[in-house]
């Protein structure tokens, strides 16, 4: 899988790193950053808007896909792409994170896990090997191993426990992958998940055990899930040091603007996050000099865009005046227009970076974008 | 205002016309189906979506906009085109219809009405000069005089005092609106109602009170409030037969497609209604055979669109099941996708009307309707 992905530049400083990866449904460029559809669909938004704000690649869930629409839908229907009408490259996470978060009633063997689904109860059970087949059916360009997230904080002994069971079931999922084949012809590839939560012991240990496995991509997991940003940075820095230099790295579940920064100037390539979605429901927006929420009642006759001169479809129609009374009426279009703003905010951060690190600069950006935010996250 | 109007071409064997209604924000054909936007926007399109379904002019509601965002706000974001970045014609209801059905406390008397709004039973005073500086405010291409809309069943006594005071309201409104002038320098047009309910001979007075007053243009109002079909079709064609030919006619919350198509039989050019949007956000959408209901599990796995052949953006991304599987999991895009899809089909409905009239063959294009669409709605 070597020459799928490579690094066109490397920041001569630092981590920060541009990459192309190809795929199945084309090429992505990065850093890049991976809007979050859980169901297939990133929320209030269309696949051409979602083209639009400059998006790559989307997420789904094995997890939730797999409850509905279900997976003989997924298949009737030709898989994922087709069934939303997206054409560009989908990742798809395991599930492992919403198993031990959502479902009710999860009882956890070394060979998977049996639970109650959230939405009427159902009893399932996922297995690396179940898994893979769920991801496979799917039809995502990469899908991640079935794995096991500590929450934070966790016990050096639990945490060592859910990294022995991730190891384990790393092992599985790759065997069950490579007995299996693509079920609409388009390659797909398999990321390992480094776990090991804020224990350098264990992450290294973690690392070791999931890069030996060989995988097409590794993700760094179990970060950002309540611990403080400067130990997910120190933590980030450390198992990118562990990872291989030809493969791409994904953190996940990250993050906010600085995060990214952060992340890239440490080794990371790719990062999904439901901040610019969720928050842009809720009102909240992204600007070079900081977030701000649309429900403040300064905006009431504020004429002006979310931010002068973005070249977003809602900057070209919308004053912060007219979202805000429609945040006020509860009315979609609100969260639609900034959700698309997020999201062309955080797809040009990462171009932006990308630009600076082909370029040379990529330490004159970041310092940049910290004058132009200030202490604002 | 005669010349701002004319008819195009009269059906020879009925009363069906094709129409040109000019306005300071351009040109309307008639007949003409305009979608319902509240509070300023059609519930979950966006300005470029409306325009892409078709849509000539849209309807917000002077009660609501007064509540929320309030007269301020719209003076000082320059009128509700401004405001909400729609350039085509505006038209508002005056309100009155919301005065008596939404807000609470309410006490009539002859010169108005005092309420407390819905919202947070704020204690306001509605009367027509009132409600015409607040239209004017709002700067719609037409204005509609504040009236007040029995419901059906209603007494002839009942009745018969509506109208009265509509008939009084309608003069105050006129002279109110003749003696102020556009707020942001384009001309707007006043409409006046004509109530009486069912009762041809409340009917027949009112009609000949408002239109002895001299309108831009004429509504009838009062219908599609409960009564059967065969009544609405009845006196919309005598009310029409009571109005001049030379203004344009406007049939008050109407209606199913086959409404619209029997009400332009009957000489109305312009009609409202919220069923397109919000039976489409429920799930219901409109096709040349009938309507149908995408929560509907027999189209779990459909891949086909709305309707073969359909123009709409929404037919040509989305299948029926993935339509479906977005309304189960209450993701707004349905919603969106069915609003847009029934509006689009609403407004090429009204558009092949013309056609067919300006082509002298309404006659043949009703009876394909009925032939394709067969007992259904």
């Amino acid at each position: 899988m070597i020459d799928k992905f490579f690094v066109l530049e490397a920041d001569h400083s630092g981590g920060a790193r541009a990459g192309v990866l190809h795929t199945g449904h084309g090429v992505i460029n990065t850093p890049v950053f991976m809007p979050v559809g859980t169901y297939g669909a990133v929320k209030s938004l269309s696949p051409i808007e979602l083209k639009e704000t400059g998006s790559q690649i989307i997420l789904g869930n094995a997890y939730h896909l797999y409850i509905r629409p279900g997976l003989e839908t997924i298949k009737e229907m030709g898989g994922l792409h087709n069934f939303i009408g997206w054409d560009r490259p989908i990742l798809t996470d395991s599930g492992g994170f919403q198993v031990f978060s959502l479902a009710k009633i999860r009882e956890i063997d070394d060979d998977g896990v049996t639970f109650r689904d959230h939405v009427d109860g159902t009893k399932h059970r996922f297995t690396p090997s179940i898994v893979m087949n769920v991801e496979r059916t799917i039809g995502a360009d990469i899908i991640m191993a079935f794995d096991e997230c500590a929450p934070y904080p966790s016990s050096l002994d639990y945490v060592y426990k859910a990294e022995r069971r991730t190891a384990k079931w790393a092992a599985l999922s790759k065997e069950s992958f490579e007995s299996s084949k693509p079920f609409y012809g388009d390659e797909q590839f398999l990321f390992g998940i480094v776990q090991g939560g804020t224990y350098k012991e264990l992450r290294e240990k973690s690392a070791k055990e999931i890069v030996s496995l060989g995988f097409d991509g590794y993700a760094v997991g179990g970060l950002a899930v309540g611990e403080p940003e400067d130990i997910m940075y120190e933590i980030c820095e450390f198992n990118t040091s562990l990872l291989p230099n030809d493969k791409p790295r994904y953190i996940m579940g990250v993050g906010r603007p600085k995060d990214l920064i952060e992340c890239v100037a440490r080794g990371i390539d790719m990062f999904d996050c439901v901040i610019p979605t969720r928050n842009g429901r809720k009102g909240t927006v992204y600007t070079k000099s900081g977030k701000l929420n649309l429900n403040n009642s300064k905006y009431k006759t504020d004429k002006d865009p979310i931010e002068e001169g973005c070249a977003c479809s809602s900057c070209k129609s919308y004053s912060k005046g007219y979202l805000r009374h429609l945040f006020k009426m509860k009315e979609t279009l609100a969260g639609r227009a900034a959700t698309l703003h997020n999201l062309h905010y955080f797809n040009t951060l990462m171009s932006d970076m990308r630009k600076a690190i082909v370029g040379g600069n990529f330490d004159d950006f970041r310092a940049e974008f910290y004058s132009e935010i200030g202490e604002k996250e």
